[in-house]
């Protein structure tokens, strides 16, 4: 796999991420992670894992169920440092079998630069309301 | 404010974030964060908020409910850069007036370093299963 390619900036490695993700490809995906033990995923809904072979354990489980998904990525907010990169995107997750269901989810992606160049550190995706009642000016449903 | 105290460092900025939420202190909140266009903030189960302004409004209405909570702090997860750092946390949030009720939220939080010192630029919180769940070997209720 061209990892050079793959991991030549932030957003390189955010589109191996989705492309692993569509593909259930879990050689792709693991190989645009950090080799970190302080990596962090949280999966919509699920626990946080931290470090590699916790994280790499999950995506295995997650694509040995066999659902492949079409997700649209949008509505990208970054901010950008000389050995970090924070994106903020809106995934639109859809079941191939079940292309009428759609889960909307925020995920926020860090990636870093490093000695190997840019891989991931953490991704925390978790649901959000319905698009249309995203607004800046909507009080959030919280605890804090 | 002594914001110089506060902003010395990531790890200071998140001390102050979480001083912000339990004294339900706005403009200790808001002092914090950076303030850019580019920020954003999940609060559980909430929207995505985008921007200082967003971002502010929010806080304002959380603050404004007249709830105070208390608030533990636990396994901490963290990224370092020059510019940036990141620091997985997972919260223990209890209403002080009941105490019994406790909801495990798990935070990304992410500081940059700018020329005003250190900012808090993202902060996303989510809802995890009770932390006894929460093992490596776990398979996340996911979507993806």
């Amino acid at each position: 796999m061209p990892k050079t390619k793959i991991l030549a900036s932030a957003q390189d490695v955010e589109n191996a991420f989705y492309e692993a993700l569509e593909r259930a490809d879990l050689e792709l995906m693991m190989s645009i992670w950090a080799d970190d033990e302080e990596i962090v995923c949280v999966h919509p809904g699920g626990p946080r894992l931290i470090g590699y072979v916790a994280i790499r354990d999950a995506w295995r489980r997650i694509f040995e169920n066999g659902n492949l998904f079409d997700i649209h990525i949008s509505q990208l907010s970054k901010v950008t440092t000389p050995f970090a990169v924070m994106h903020s995107v809106l995934e639109e997750i859809r079941l191939r079998s079940k292309a009428d269901l759609m889960a909307p989810v925020t995920a926020t992606n860090l990636y870093v630069r490093g000695a190997m160049g840019w891989r991931m550190v953490s991704h925390h995706a978790s649901p959000v309301p319905p698009l249309p009642t995203e607004t800046k000016s909507e009080a959030p449903k919280v605890l804090h």
